[in-house]
């Protein structure tokens, strides 16, 4: 294999075969050939494309460049939910909880923030003493001991996705269905799961603004995960607004612990309800995605799943007392309010801008080596279609000294757009299941 | 500036800015960010292409990376010519000295063999101490005693070209008319010349394979140079089969001399003359093209274009006993002929693939660090369209002891296509002027 020649092949639309893909990546893993023919080459698939057989090959070689975990001595079945990713997006601190309470096993490998977006483990860690880095054998302890766990993407797993993903994120080649497909499922199908449900984020505030581009990134991964022999749907769901009340590490940590308690805003609860239903459907808990559903608020509302959240933040290391009185997580010291300056309704919130606004105040990162503050974030009191008179609260921003307030202040002013009349039709929240 | 902004820009289709491209450019000549993040955008150029405003830019960027030399203290009109690189073609080593010998001071920056094609660098280097690696003042010298001096980029020649085409050879990018132009143009400009005459070679044995290809790239160096201010006009030319009677080093310095000599094959003398006219109707020494052959033909004629080539040799370190006399050049022990599988006339030459045998044969290189036998090359005998009896010899292998002999032989088999008919349509030696 010349490495030239595969970056020729697909610079010219040309298609690369299982093997040729299989060797280039674990040639470029082993460190056998150089950034700058990689970066080449994934630059021509971010603009000429993969076929299905290709994204499926790069996937496998991806799974295959690291160690597939293997839970099949446990007896339940294993189920994981992954979301592309968007603005006060908690769903995972809500479901992993009520899926391990209702009897699956959810073996939960997450993200840190990217971009704009929030990411499960920033925000598991503004818990103190949570550990997102448990070593393999500590993970399948407590996986086996309370049925969920939650870490981050360690050396063992899929170190070829590793190795690409951060030199996708400084060469310009992020932007692209096969090789986002390719990283996440990769990622996904080497937790030793029997079923997976995506959460693909589509509007303002997703890396996929359009629905037709989320849908088809949701076929890919559906698809390429079927080709693995697992159960796979793809819920397409909105974020042209923020999801639930919060965006901010603890703030949101807080907001999920509201609704495993029976509270929390109409959308989020919704949400998890749904894909908690799902969860239940594939893992073959439930005979229906609806039974699911009332499985999930049953176990919601007899206080099973906070129960069990409390028990995996105390199994990785947490401090319990802040599950128990969240007031006790970490609390900005200031707030400032941004107000409508006049009255109408919310026509459209530019969602990322939020997103950005949040990162800005210091809950999220810039550079990879920034320290996140636990505590900031941003509470929602208005959602698209919301009356709202002049002068009255849009948001509120929770900060600590902080020098880049006005930056963060004038993102969040110019992300809503107030109009007189009431916006005529708003997203629904779940668009489209595909693959069900 | 935020290079991976840029190179997302690109590969958005978008334009940059020439004051972006110049930085752009500067950094990287520094070393100011890696090869990684230039490899993704030079595809990103590759695929989206460039404005003209933008070649324009880059050309400049790369040109004042180094050193452009300034003769205009020298009277003559300093003229150039560059060929887009073909099998046979040995037209700068007559036309430099036929240029000086008619008056303009030719200061010609040449390459090595690249690919199937040959490099005049490498065909000089035939000739024992030819010294192609001269200091610029070396370099001066040699032009102002002879009018013509022939040397390789040196380190202080368009720095930034020589870098990046390093990086395009190993991650396949080198073939963007944009990126081609930028670097041909680059080096020529830096010369310090007044006008170029471009040889853009086309068909079989070219890098571009189609008229429309190489007018294309044609044009935009055309219109590059003049915005330099330069008098520039590109003749596209045939390369459907091998130039003259042969490929490989010392052959053709011998080929040269015929025809600096007055002899020569037909289609290299005609082109030859060609190209010189056009240098001297550009470098205002002929009112007309037609009178610039003339004088170009009388050049020849008179024995002075031969005596100007010996004189450069001399002054450049070569061995004018080789130039007196040709059967002194580097002679291969042993030949073989490649004959005419049956009767009828050649229809096609695959060109390339002729190339490629002489390179196959130690006549070229398929990895930098190689050595090049001068001796070893092809002699052509017959030509597209010309009749052949069952058993005649198309061409003759001449080689020292090589374990790739077979290798070489059929690649030189499999490149005459015989028919029964002769060919209706064969292309023209010069098949357009572009910029005249």
């Amino acid at each position: 294999m010349r490495v030239v020649d595969l970056i020729r092949r697909k610079r010219d639309s040309g298609e690369l075969t299982r093997e040729e893909i299989q060797e280039l990546i674990a040639a470029y893993t082993r460190g056998d050939f150089p950034d700058y023919q990689m970066s080449a080459w994934l630059m021509a698939v971010v603009l000429r494309g993969m076929s299905r057989a290709e994204i499926a090959a790069l996937t496998a070689a991806m799974l295959h460049s690291g160690q597939v975990l293997d839970f099949s001595d446990l007896p339940a079945h294993k189920v994981d939910k992954h979301s592309t990713g968007g603005v006060g997006d908690k769903t995972s601190l809500v479901i992993a909880p009520i899926a391990a309470a209702g009897g699956l096993l959810v073996p939960m490998i997450s993200g840190r923030g990217l971009g704009h977006s929030g990411g499960t483990l920033d925000k598991l860690e503004s818990i103190a003493g949570f550990n997102v880095n448990l070593s393999l054998d500590e993970f399948r302890r407590v996986l086996s001991v309370c049925g969920c766990a939650l870490i981050g993407q360690t050396a063992e797993i899929a170190p070829a996705d590793k190795k690409i993903y951060a030199l996708r994120d400084v060469t310009g080649t992020v932007e692209s269905p096969a090789l986002i497909c390719a990283s996440i499922m990769s990622k996904k199908l080497a937790e030793g799961i029997d079923a997976l449900v995506l959460d693909v984020k589509t509007g303002s505030g997703a890396f996929m603004k359009t629905v037709e581009d989320a849908a088809h990134l949701a076929e890919l991964m559906v698809e390429t995960g079927r080709e693995m022999g697992k159960k796979v749907v793809a819920l397409l769901t909105d974020m042209s607004q923020p999801l639930g009340r919060t965006a901010g590490n603890a703030m949101e940590v807080a907001e999920s612990l509201d609704v495993l308690s029976g509270g929390g805003p109409a959308d989020l609860r919704e949400l998890c309800l749904e894909l908690s239903g799902w969860m239940f459907f594939l893992g073959e808990r439930e005979k229906s995605v609806a039974a699911g559903k009332q499985l999930a608020a049953k176990l919601i509302a007899s206080g099973a799943a906070r129960e069990k959240f409390r028990e995996v933040v105390r199994l990785q290391g947490g401090d319990v007392r802040m599950v128990d009185d969240p007031r006790k997580l970490p609390c900005a010291r200031q707030s400032v309010d941004v107000v409508s300056p006049c009255g109408g309704f919310v026509a459209a919130i530019q969602c990322e801008q939020l997103g950005t606004a949040c990162v800005v105040l210091g809950g999220g990162r810039e550079k990879k080596e920034d320290a996140i503050d636990p505590a900031v974030g941003i509470e929602f009191h208005k959602r698209a279609g919301d009356g709202v008179v002049r002068g009255e609260p849009l948001c509120t921003l929770h900060y600590n000294a902080n020098a880049r307030l006005a930056e963060a202040r004038a993102l969040a002013e110019t992300a809503y757009r107030i109009e007189p009349q009431p916006p005529e039709d708003l997203p629904k929240l779940v668009q489209r299941v595909i693959g069900a």
